[in-house]
């Protein structure tokens, strides 16, 4: 079997302290599946190495990650040493465009052992699995525009803008990822994010080529909601939802709520995908380096650790990914007696939990 | 004391049939406190309207209700039969622009008798009052822009472009309301919502006001967070926020999530003011025209009333407006034995609940 080239960038903050963790469980299951890793580190893409060179990321970037068959990410961003949008801009979302990462895909289940914050409309609690949905994010174009500036600055008449573009490339290609992963699961419900009766030029478009593309798709069911009342259908009944596609932003938006709804943005992942696999594709948890208690060894490493089973997964090992998934559960399920993070509720550390999860594979 | 002339739109689908509870509770407040009210219906800005002329409003709309002090309104839209960026940006967005209403306020409490979706960290449900926030929404640039357009149609290489305009002017105005609206009440507790580190252009702008203004106002303290992580603290901790301001897109997001975090976006009111009352101020349910339940009667009326009563206020009445409030508080009460529309788990009718309401001022 094939060596599969992993580069390692652990980033700022808790993607230091997540990404051992990580490496720990991916490690086992590939000694337990027998598959071959390789693994690279790379320090550029944090503050420090932007203190050592002016720049997140070396000018050979490219070069230095561009043949890896994937990129394990941790996490970006220090607002204390540079402002967000010069880090961010600089790698996590430089990663995204310039690999062609279209398709951010975030899976929201509720998981065994988690209080989930929303409960039914009759006040009783929600069983694991109930919520159960995919968040499909447009990850390349839309409100992430580069295009814009600032005229008379400094003053009254100050006044800024920024473009949000979509293109038809752009839009119709991560549409097709999202209708045919809901006609693959069971429910065949896919949800479209908009907000057509107020942002009235870009997303009047996003609708119409939804409805184009439902056209092929007459055995899924679609529907539409704007943004708004859809962040209000995700807390009162979020187990409406299977797949859920979105622009950009609505994408970000809904994959933190989604998984906030479940219960702890913690333990959830992502994948930059690259479907054609012309690039890199990228494995990161959806939180960020949390500067709040980064250093303290008490964040929880299930959202590294589920998004190295996605990357397991996309490198064609299914059981690998099944397999990592049921010892997350089992060491979430109640009465486990597993190492507990502070937001689970628990005082364990970081790599209690990361070795348990491992014991548990 | 002077007669303050009021005109009404009730405009599309349950507009219909929460008006009339809302003028009845206005009405009599109105009796109650020796307030002179003239009311003035209008029966544009619905799609009846718009069938009837091929337009939403007529050419002189500014003279027909310009003249008012304020506008109380209903709601507007219905796709089946007209688009809805063509009906909203005919009328609603058109009134909140064209009337300079740049501020767009919405409070989020959570009520007696409801049942708080977002329970407690361990499990446990919510009290009224717990939640209390008000949502400040700039209201009339940013997101909402009408600068854009689309080239290529119909090919491959179709693109569609849409401006976010944030001008100094109004990001300043809208953001001092909030500031000082944050130093009047008790938390002086200010939450700003931004995407920085990803709307690379735009929203470090607007942290840049943010920040400038703070100077101003040592006594407030001023958080900020990116959208995303935003809306999952709403759901993980929504008593943490007291004001909360936002971009026109954001605000509309976080004032729909607020709300149904309370419990229903049903009894949600709105008021888009124009500040310095060069022209009339518009206030309206946060909910819409509602297609689904439209004709059956059984809207909760309550943000309709609500709203009226943040237009009495905005009149100079605020004895006025507590007493409606404290009316809806009471039928909401447990045990109060008044009626509840579907939403509140009962089978009233709209009247019914208006009715109550009425007998409780
Ligand atoms: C109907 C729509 C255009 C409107 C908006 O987005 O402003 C509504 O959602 C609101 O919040 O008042
Ligand atoms: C850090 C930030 C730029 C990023 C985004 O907005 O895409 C993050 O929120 C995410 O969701 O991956």
């Amino acid at each position: 079997m094939a060596t599969h080239k992993i580069a390692v960038i652990a980033g700022d903050g808790i993607g230091q302290e997540v990404m051992p963790e990580g490496l720990r469980v991916l490690e086992a299951a590939a000694d337990k599946f027998g598959i071959d890793l390789q693994i690279d580190h790379f320090d550029f893409s944090s503050w420090q190495y932007f203190e050592r060179h002016g720049q997140m990321l070396p000018d050979n970037w490219k070069d230095q990650i561009g043949g890896h068959d994937a990129i394990y990410f941790g996490a970006v961003g220090w607002p204390e040493k540079i402002p967000d949008h010069v880090s961010l801009w600089g790698s996590l979302l430089l990663f995204r465009r310039e690999f062609d990462q279209y398709v951010n895909l975030r899976p929201a289940r509720l998981m065994p052992g988690i209080t989930c914050p929303v409960v039914r409309r009759d006040g009783s609690a929600r069983a694991p699995g109930e919520i159960d949905m995919v968040i499909v994010r447009e990850n390349t174009e839309g409100e992430y525009s580069s295009i814009g500036g600032r005229m008379f600055a400094g003053t009254e008449r100050e006044i800024v803008m920024q473009e949000t573009v979509m293109s038809r490339v752009g839009v119709d290609r991560v549409l097709k990822f999202a209708f045919d992963l809901a006609q693959s699961r069971p429910k065949k419900h896919l949800t479209s994010a908009t907000k057509s009766n107020g942002i009235a030029i870009t997303m009047p478009y996003w609708d119409e080529r939804v409805a184009e593309m439902a056209k092929a798709y007459p055995d899924v069911t679609v529907d539409k909601f704007h943004i708004d009342i859809l962040t209000a259908h995700f807390v009162q009944r979020p187990d409406f939802f299977d797949v859920v596609v979105g622009s950009n932003l609505f994408g970000d938006i809904l994959s933190d709520l989604g998984p906030a709804c479940t219960g702890t943005i913690a333990i959830a992942p992502s994948a930059n995908l690259n479907p054609g696999r012309t690039h890199p594709s990228l494995f990161e948890p959806v939180h960020g380096s949390a500067p709040d208690i980064a250093g303290q060894a008490k964040a929880n490493p299930i959202g590294q650790i589920w998004s190295g089973a996605l990357m397991l997964d996309f490198l064609g090992h299914r059981a690998a990914h099944d397999a990592v998934l049921q010892a997350i559960e089992q060491v979430l399920a109640p009465g486990s007696g597993a190492p507990r993070t502070p937001d689970l509720g628990g005082c364990a550390k970081t790599q209690d939990l990361g070795r348990a999860i491992t014991q548990a594979l």
